[in-house]
Parts: C-alpha cells; sequence; structure tokens
C-alpha cells in the first residue's frame, strides 16, 4: 500500500520551504541571525525555568504579553507570542484563508509566504515590486490576506509608512505588516513602525521577531500585534501551548536589556557600513539596505562564489530562480567575520 | 470596520481549545504533567545550548532524530519532532485533511483532535467507546485520519494492540496512536506499544510526548513516528524551526537518561496504587489506570468538589458534558501531593 494515497495531492505536491543551510562549523552569513549573542540576561532567565520545565507552559505567554505591551506602547490584548513569528503566520493563515483564496506579497520576499499559502490551499499571487523596490498595489489581487516585509528580504529596502497605510485602507482584507527587521531600520532612521498605526487600521497586523536583533533565533519566539477581535481569533487557531517556557523567559529577559539591544543594533550598522564599502569596492551593488544583510549585484560569478564560499565554511544564501540568480544575500557579521568572508571572496577572485 | 469580516467563518463560530488552568501557586493535578523533575542532565544541557541561541535550530532536529531512532528502534527518516506532540498533531490534520474530509476518534478522548478539525474545515465525527472502553469500530466513519489516545485521555484505559493493528487494517486512511501516557502502561504490562509495528502497517502513525513521563511539558518537545514517505510529506507541512535549541537539547539528555526515567514512571506507579486505594475508600469508582491519572467517577458532588478544590488552589478536572459531569480527572502527584489532596477531599466532605 502507497501512504501517500492518504495525503492531500496538494500537499504532495508542495514544495517544502527550503531554510538556509545549517553548519554547526561554518560561518553562517546565509539567515541574518544576530552577529552578536543575546543580553547575558537571557542566561539567568532560562537557568531559573528549568526547575519548572515540568509543568506546562504558560499557553498564553501573559508576563510576555505584558512586558511586550509596555515595551512597545500597546495593549497586552493587542499581543500574541509565537512559536516564532513563522508560528505566528500560520495563525494568520489558518485565521482567513478558505481554500481558493488569494494571498498577496510584492516579489521578491520571504519565501515561507508561498509554502503556507501552499499549505493552506491558498492561491498565493506574488506581484513585481516597483522601481526603486516600490510596494505594488496589492489590493488589485483581491487578497484576503496581503503581507510586506518592512524592511523586504532579500533585498533589506524600507517601504513608505504612508504607502503602507494607504494599502490597508484599500484593501478588501488584513495588511501583514512583517517587521522582522525593523529594529535596524529605526536605530538609523528613527520611527518607521506601523505598530503605532494599529488604532487606526482595524485590518492592520504588524510581527516582531527575537531571532535577528535581538539574537534569540534558538530560542523560537515572535510577537503579534493587532485589534483585540483579531488576537481573540488567533489564539483560537494556534497551537495550544505554542512557546515553550525558555521562550517565555528568555524574551522577557531580552525585552528588559534595552542597553544590550541598542548596542548590539548599533553595532550591526556600524559593521554593515564597512561590509557595503568593501564590497562596492569589488564592484558589486546592492540596494541600500535598512535590515541586517545586503543583496549584492555580483553578476554571472554569483553561483560560482556561493559554491566556493560554502567548500570552505562560509554560508551566504543564493537562490536559482533568474532574477535573484546574480546575486548574493550576505548577513552582517562580527568584524572577524567581515574579515574572514572578504578574504576568501578576494582569493576566489572576486575582486573587481 | 469590523476587522472580523476578514476571518473565516468557520474559525470565528469555532470555540477554542481550553487546556487546563495553570496557575502558579496551585498544586496542580489536572493536566497529567509528571510528579517529578525531569533528569538533572536536562539542566546542564540546557546550559550549554544558551551561547548558541544567536543560531537557528536544526530544522529536522537530526540529532535528536537519531537519538530517538537507536532509544526506540528504528530508523531516523521514521522520526518526526514537533514542538509538542499537538504540534505533530497539527501536521497530521494538515497533510490529510482537505475541508469536509473525515476525522474520527473514540468518544470521549483528547479535547485538541476536535478543535483541530475545525481549524482544518474538517468534519469530526466522535464514536462512542465500547463496554469495557474497547476502542469502537472507526473504520465504518470513512475517516480519512483516525486517532486512538492509548492509553486513553481521560480513562487511562489502554487498547488492545490487536484490535488497534486490525483497525488499521480495515481503514481507508491513517490511524494516529497517541502514545503520550504509554510508558506508564509498559512499565506495568510489558511492550504494548504500537511501534514496532510500524512497518506492517505503512498507514500507521504513532505519536510520544516528553510532556509526561520524561517531566518536560514546559519545554514543549513531542515526536511523530510513521512510514518515511509519510515523514517526509509532514517536514514539509510542518514550521520550518518548529522545535527550538532548549527543546532538543534538553530532549537528547532526558532520553540518555533511562535511570531516571525508569525511576519517575515506578514512583509514579507507586504513587497511583496509593491514590487509588484513598479514593475508592470515598467509594468512588475509576477505571483501571495505565496512566499518570485516575478518571473518578464521583457523583453529583463532582462540580462542587471541583470548585471547593481550586479555591484552596489544588486543580484537578471537571468538565460540563453530560456523561463527565459526574467525574473528576486527578493526576497522580508526589506524595505530599496526595496527602494534601486526600485532606482537601476529607475536609469538602468527600469521604463516604
Amino acid at each position: 500500500m502507497d501512504p501517500l494515497r492518504f495525503v492531500r495531492p496538494d500537499v504532495v505536491a508542495l514544495e517544502g520551504y527550503v531554510p538556509g543551510a545549517q553548519r554547526a562549523d561554518a560561518l553562517k552569513l546565509n539567515t541574518n541571525e544576530c552577529a552578536w549573542p543575546a543580553s547575558p540576561r537571557v542566561a539567568e532567565a532560562v537557568q531559573a525555568v528549568v526547575d519548572g520545565l515540568v509543568r506546562y507552559p504558560d499557553p498564553l505567554a501573559t508576563a510576555l504579553r505584558v512586558d511586550a505591551a509596555r515595551h512597545y506602547g500597546v495593549t497586552p490584548e493587542q499581543v500574541l507570542a509565537g512559536n516564532g513569528s513563522d508560528d505566528c503566520l500560520t495563525m494568520l493563515f489558518r485565521a482567513h484563508l478558505a481554500p481558493g483564496d488569494v494571498v498577496a506579497a510584492p516579489d521578491p520576499t520571504y519565501g515561507l509566504y508561498r509554502t503556507l499559502a501552499g499549505v493552506q490551499g491558498a492561491r498565493y499571487v506574488g506581484v513585481p515590486y516597483g522601481e526603486g523596490w516600490a510596494v505594488p498595489d496589492l489590493a488589485a489581487t483581491g487578497a484576503r490576506l496581503a503581507l510586506v516585509a518592512h524592511p523586504n528580504n532579500p533585498s533589506g529596502t524600507l517601504a513608505e509608512v504612508d504607502a503602507l497605510r494607504r494599502l490597508a485602507d484599500r484593501l478588501e482584507g488584513v495588511l501583514v505588516v512583517d517587521e522582522a527587521y525593523v529594529d535596524f531600520a529605526e536605530a538609523a532612521r528613527g520611527p518607521c513602525s506601523l505598530i503605532p498605526y494599529l488604532g487606526a487600521h482595524p485590518n492592520l497586523v504588524v510581527l516582531r521577531t527575537f531571532s535577528k536583533s535581538f539574537g534569540l533565533a534558538g530560542a523560537r519566539l515572535g510577537l503579534l500585534f493587532a485589534h483585540p477581535a483579531l488576537v481573540a481569533q488567533y489564539a483560537k487557531v494556534k497551537d495550544s501551548y505554542n512557546v515553550d517556557s525558555f521562550a517565555q523567559a528568555a524574551g522577557r529577559a531580552a525585552l528588559a536589556d534595552t542597553a544590550h539591544h541598542r548596542d548590539v543594533v548599533a553595532r550591526t550598522l556600524d559593521e554593515r557600513a564597512r561590509l557595503a564599502a568593501a564590497l562596492a569596492a569589488f564592484g558589486w551593488t546592492f540596494p541600500d539596505s535598512d535590515a541586517n544583510f545586503l543583496l549584492c549585484h555580483v553578476g554571472p560569478d554569483a553561483e560560482r562564489l556561493y559554491r566556493a564560499l560554502g567548500d570552505e565554511g562560509v554560508l551566504v544564501r543564493w537562490w536559482s530562480r533568474p532574477d535573484l540568480r546574480a546575486c548574493l544575500r550576505i548577513s552582517v557579521g562580527r568584524p572577524e567575520h567581515t574579515d574572514r568572508l572578504l578574504d576568501a571572496l578576494r582569493r576566489h577572485g572576486a575582486a573587481g
């Protein structure tokens, strides 16, 4: 008996999401994690959790919601925690999309959006970015759910806040603004998050993650911000104990250590500037990045360099799709990481 | 604008799953967690993880899969890890059920099965247990997915292995045997897991959890065992980084400490016997339990006792549904927990 005969045919046909390679021994500049470790307070908080592991975690992560609400200037009823912001995305797809419904996003963007559409049986419409990475008109797609990464991945570019607000007004559906990397943008530009506009747009959802600027990718923690009536619906479709006790404690400790967070973000911007200057000297170009990575236009050498770097344990991201195959996406590392990357690139003939 | 107009109507109508109450200051005998803490090796393993939190976890939890495969006598390709076995259930519902498909389980059983059916838009059919908690014929429902908790929650009763195998043969779908509590059964009765029969039934899936006998409810870790072709499909519909670095390390440490695990399970069986004798002296009856809880038939006093216990911080489980409203489900605690429970029950007039 073929066990696949019992699996949904659209799932069998589905191409799963492929995360960036994980290799313990490599210099990982391929998945935009934080270049510096999390707050030292996290270790203490985690140790305190071990004795309580025998108990289920708080299903709603109440203490974390309260802390996050204070930190971001909203009410706890506007906040929900997820097992990474990927889990928050799963809640959104489950709550809003029946089979065949349209979900739309600018293209190219975070590949998981398309995968989740397939898992939910929804129809994914990618609308090409405009000139200068301007957010295209997603309302014309009739989307029940529209997603904009702000800043965008893989381009690192930031949308205009006003453009996103106009999009929310025009959509006959919900607008999700995925702010995984927005801390890096705000440190350079000042306020550009959509969180302050939640009250003005009941169909607006904002996502944050602890995997980037907070250095907690391994802990799996994301936050969702939305109208309390929507948050209550998402809570019904989430896994009941979705965020474990470690992540709840680690997130609270990381939020509380604002000095550490500010320092890590500032160091990342400094190192991004140094990395950008060095890569520009190769003749490479990239959009102005508001995130902790650069989408470098390398030319026909991109795939060869990607493989040569990988062979010596330096991981960057490359995609075979036609519009990106001349590009490499490189995460900002610590200064010594940048040195190792640049040395490897020069040895493999990247210098222009 | 009403934000709910963008939510799937079946989700708005859905009653979310209500987990047992979580209260930090209470004696928790309501959610069948472990009465004793996890292996001391877990604390060391977790501490070692903190420094690596800046990196994403292994998306497939490879080292844990390899350890678990060795421990349970299967191949790593037959194993997948989840953020609790609830996450494994989510993968199963996503992979097998299109809207309107039938999912069946004996009734009463773990309430999350019904909730997940609603989330997936599937049709849930609960088939009453037979005399003596015999597993009913689920094949007649035409289920694409049939679930049997083995032992069952809330009855604590074990199915016959041969009956489950015959059910797998007859189903035009997949049989999920949820073995959350099976370690307690095997310690008393010897082998009764379905894992050894995976090779004989390509449509059989077995679930395990670290929330019960391993004392790691707060870490969120479950395992799914199935035919490698099915495991590959489930991996496509799971969240990409679904199990965090803490849980992967904690699970490996807990699996490795077999002496601790055996000791905790043996203590639980001893204390279950003492608890059962004391509750029987109240005139209460319960099915023979193969799990770490007792489903006590209390009579018309059940709700009053549930509330009186709760008022003084002793949590047990009670449901308002007609067939269970005369019952209390009580988790096995440590000896001092049993003493406190019995004292409270006597003071509130439970003694027969």
